[in-house]
């Protein structure tokens, strides 16, 4: 059963932590406002202790953040890994939980664009230096979030 | 950047939504206490309107769960797609959110037992019956879940 009864293994090397960080394509923002809880999946590029995404203005990820900043970000990659033991199942999997204080850039076109080239940078490698300000001007309603990280966790398994 | 543009679209058939929430193996359960959101992976088993899962009785997901059972459920399934456009990245994905409440299933042995032998059949399929009463009441500690899913909202993209 899921690595029950073996004890989780906790990542203590910061240095894999934040790989698994940067390797991830999707993490997925949980938001809290009056006692719901909100997850939602999104692109983001992690950088210096700092997760990076964007988004519309106007929609839901933005409004649970203005409302409370306190957020939490996830990260896995898993594979079931196949058992002889009925009832047994394990997956192979290295996970991240992080949490911080999220930011939405809304004062500083140097940090937006800084942020963004960061973003583009991740999914298009080369490419970063091509989203200029002009550019990023063309983009009405965009929220770039900067979510600075004040604790994150990584676990392993195997260990 | 990411579908920015372009409205999501919204999975509207509850059947392909819910095939999305069958075909995940792994999920991720957000909760919600003082303000403070979680969100942790999980294996889980969708069935008729109920996500269930387990986990050790005396761990965080559960501690969450006893304080605010109101959760937060989250797959998806993403691949980048490459773009000749700088700047421009995107994912295929479908991705499915639902929110419900949790229950730890205490009382009833047979209820826990049901719900063991459907997570056990859909990680090792045909192995379902060998989650024997006996079996489940050797894991100690353990404790089993059940989200009543009250809404659920499936996106995809391309539309």
């Amino acid at each position: 059963m899921t690595g029950l009864r073996r004890a989780d293994k906790e990542i203590t090397d910061r240095g894999e932590v934040e790989q698994v960080l940067r390797e991830a394509q999707v993490g997925r923002l949980g938001t809290s406002v009056e006692g719901r809880p909100y997850v939602v999946p999104l692109s983001f590029v992690y950088h210096e202790g700092a997760i990076i995404f964007h988004g519309a203005g106007e929609g839901k990820k933005m409004a649970e953040i203005a409302r409370n900043p306190r957020v939490c970000f996830e990260v896995d990659a898993a594979e079931l890994i196949p058992s002889d033991n009925p009832c047994n199942f394990n997956f192979r999997y290295r996970s991240v939980i992080a949490n911080g204080m999220a930011k939405i850039l809304e004062d500083d076109p140097e940090e937006r664009l800084r942020c963004l080239r960061l973003l583009v940078e991740k999914y298009a490698p080369g490419m970063g230096s091509a989203m200029t300000a002009e550019r990023m001007a063309s983009f009405e309603g965009l929220a770039v979030v900067e979510i600075a990280v004040d604790e994150m966790t990584g676990k392993r398994s195997p260990a």
